[in-house]
């Protein structure tokens, strides 16, 4: 095991012994993910129209939330599936967030529109479908974007941190790792959030690393527990789907927070931020 | 999903919609599970000798710990690894714990050594491997014992509850549950830890459920943090392994912790459990 | 890996070359489970009446099966199923066998059962939920009987080897090995039959091994093929579950074949044995 | 379960009630997939140099084999790995297989190589890394060639033919169903090879599907087993890596047979191949 974390080169704790603090780029809230603060990533999992938009950010807003995600190109299961806005999503995405001065992330899954969502958004997400997508990862690489890369369902911690370094390979330091669970036998949630994820790469790795427990365990009464589980262990941050309307949302509604339920993981989670020394 | 959960009858919170909370048996210490009160057992392992375990209770003891846990029967996947120090084990447990006026968990097997087994300690434990050894849980049903029920590491959450359900079927209400992680794809620790566990049992059952990260994690430096985050998502207790000698541990000296490491361990987790308003 | 089978002293195929050929105890059939012959296991998953039985017995003896399965004592998830006819169904399953000349397996639970059902049936099987139940093991291992040892649905082929190493460490040669499916994400199937169990058991130990496609898969429609692949890849028999009316089974009867299905899986598997050089 | 499969309108065999034989394009062998014929196809995992694929070219055009793999593009967990020699590697790849009258398979990685490797080569092959990754799963789609399609490790079978789907919806129904194994707990082997995929898939979709024992095992010693098994429960085919110096192979060494026991492999597969009627 871990023979090839081994000889990996740039991921490496051993290599670089001082946790990294991201500073994302070009974002004029200033937010540094890694360090003191708790990042806070909420939205909804597609954008679908700019009053949508407008209406959940407004909300997040309110609580504090200062980084925006909602995807424009989604990977769904079937093609017959809501396949999200495109640019156009990218382009409500950009106005909205401008409207509420917030720094935005949206999902990536062609090499051939790192420039075009790059142009429209702040942070790029990798999804756990693309974790290997080694094509896709050199080229965020050749970017010095925030990139956010999510684990794959199916797999292992090592396989995750060298996906990552093949971003950093290319020359983009400016990694952040997501948890958002596993596939297993159990069927009593959609996947299996293995929270150990967090500080085994802690140990292994000065990368921050974040948990998505909306993804993570598709359920909506498990994701105020594990959020604030994910902190306990040493989470750098939390990326959480929220919608104003999960009923008709045009995907992953079953798993989205509505505002005031978003408004109640904030209130639980605070002690916990706080017993770990961390700020919002 | 869940079909034969809705038929289950004592576990559900439906038809019982207070938490249970455990009185243990015959505790001096008035020992409750299940209520504010955050459960702590620690212990070896195995008991190995009386020196052994008395310099172990004297660390946890002094360090507030009022559950002691030590095996006189071992299950071990071979047949010629220690199987435990049997009748003899037992009367070592009993009177260190008696010395150290602490409570008692042990594992038991056979449904044959329940009455002997029931007459030196307070607590019997049925481990991963007998989750659905249904002579057993029936015969300890027959007992007003608490037992410890762990989680099989290839079992689902609702064939975890349907095993409670046979202890409580047979009249003995006083059942903990335990995750200790389950069998995945992930080699980068022993077993996959599956928090989200705890959520759910909270939200399917009435009764107590602990965490065993020793176990759950089989590596020492992930005990601590996933302590904490049991805690974070609501765990009533935690169940950890401590040996003086871990090195020379009969069995599991390699996901043991020092009494200097569990006194670490106490020490981190305090925020945390005041954090969700409990108490040690 | 594998460091726990290479400290095993009987099961490994380094100490004994020779692969073991079972002569299955007292009986009148001369069954060799192991050698040239393929050993066709077939019957209900339990007994529930000895109309029940006779009927599914005199269809299946027709087709040339020799060995019955049923089940007097049933491990089921919810303690409010069918349990099992007990001592009254091992009378009727040696009675039913008698009329029809055919070798018995039933499984046994609880090793306090072990000489009653010894006194009934030829063969005893011991569950995946019990392969790590090790008093049961080290019981069946004072007997001289064969035994059918199932893999557990969450237990690696190191454990499964060992497992077996208890039975023949307590004197007891005559074991089976049983690979019955594992549990995987996949939820297409009710388990995922890991075919390859099969000549991996075949390089490390001298033990025959057979394949229970029924359990294996929980799908009618898989178990011909599964059967077939099993025979192409070394198994030394199959165990078939078959009832003449599944839709009322007590137990199982999704996964039940019809005497006439079961006859066309006889006629299917016929040319595969013919190909791997085996007899019925 | 099955709740997408069921909305899919062009992979279902409901839909389409006739198994699909796919004529491989271009080829000048008549290569047919899907039929009477079982496909073979063998090579190295990567093109490392004209005189090494030459030299296994060879030997495999004499035991019979029509279909060539070789990686041009590999996708490696490190990026320290040989990552393939690309175009470089295509040309060799078409040379030889130009030399011995073969048809060529190669995996594509990169949505925008479409083009150059569909000049190259006969059949483009997705890796299971990339099934999810749907831009390629599009891109494939727009052209008319031969695709054969691998199922992710972490990927359900209903996520597999839903992936299939994308490339047939846009106009390309020349697709290949690849079980390579899953990711499961079981250590003995890299993967658990899944075959009850097979009679699944011919069950849901009237899409050929092979069998990738290499990879779904990782280990040699049980390449002709599960070969057999394949065939055995109805695979079209199988592709299985072949190296004429595995301990210096770039890639994938410790699983790829020597043309001996490649040779040996067809020998022992052939009785299987004539008992389920096909040829090869």
């Amino acid at each position: 095991m871990l023979k090839t974390y081994k000889k990996l080169k740039l991921v490496n704790k051993t290599r670089k012994k001082t946790q990294t603090i991201i500073n994302v780029n070009g974002s004029k809230n200033k937010i540094q993910i890694g360090g003191e603060n708790l990042a806070i990533i909420a939205g909804p999992c597609a954008v679908e129209s700019e009053k949508q938009l407008d209406k959940i950010a407004k909300e997040l807003s309110k609580l504090g939330v200062k980084i925006l995600r909602g995807g424009a190109y989604k990977p769904r299961t079937s093609p017959y599936d809501f396949q999200g806005l495109e640019e156009k999503g990218l382009k409500i995405l950009k106005k909205v967030a401008t409207k509420y001065d917030m720094t935005t992330v949206t999902e990536i899954m062609d090499p051939r529109d790192v420039k075009l969502v790059s142009s429209y958004t702040d942070i790029l997400q990798i999804g756990a479908r693309n974790m290997q997508n080694f094509p896709l990862l050199k080229e965020v690489g050749h970017t010095k974007k925030t990139v956010i890369l999510k684990r794959g369902m199916g797999s292992t911690i090592e396989e995750f941190l060298s996906a990552a370094e093949y971003i950093l390979a290319e020359g983009n330091p400016n990694v952040i790792l997501c948890e958002r669970g596993i596939r297993t036998f159990e069927d009593s949630a959609r996947n299996t959030l293995s929270l150990a994820t967090i500080p085994t790469v802690k140990q292994l790795s000065h990368l921050p690393i974040i948990v998505d427990p909306s993804h993570g365990t598709g359920e909506i009464d498990l994701i105020i527990p594990m959020s604030k589980a994910g902190i306990a262990c040493g989470a750098d941050g939390l990326m959480i789907e929220v919608h104003t309307d999960p009923r008709h949302a045009l995907s992953d509604g079953e798993q989205s927070l509505l505002p005031k339920e978003f408004a109640k993981l904030m209130k639980e989670i605070a002690p916990i931020v706080e017993a770990v020394n961390r700020k919002f």
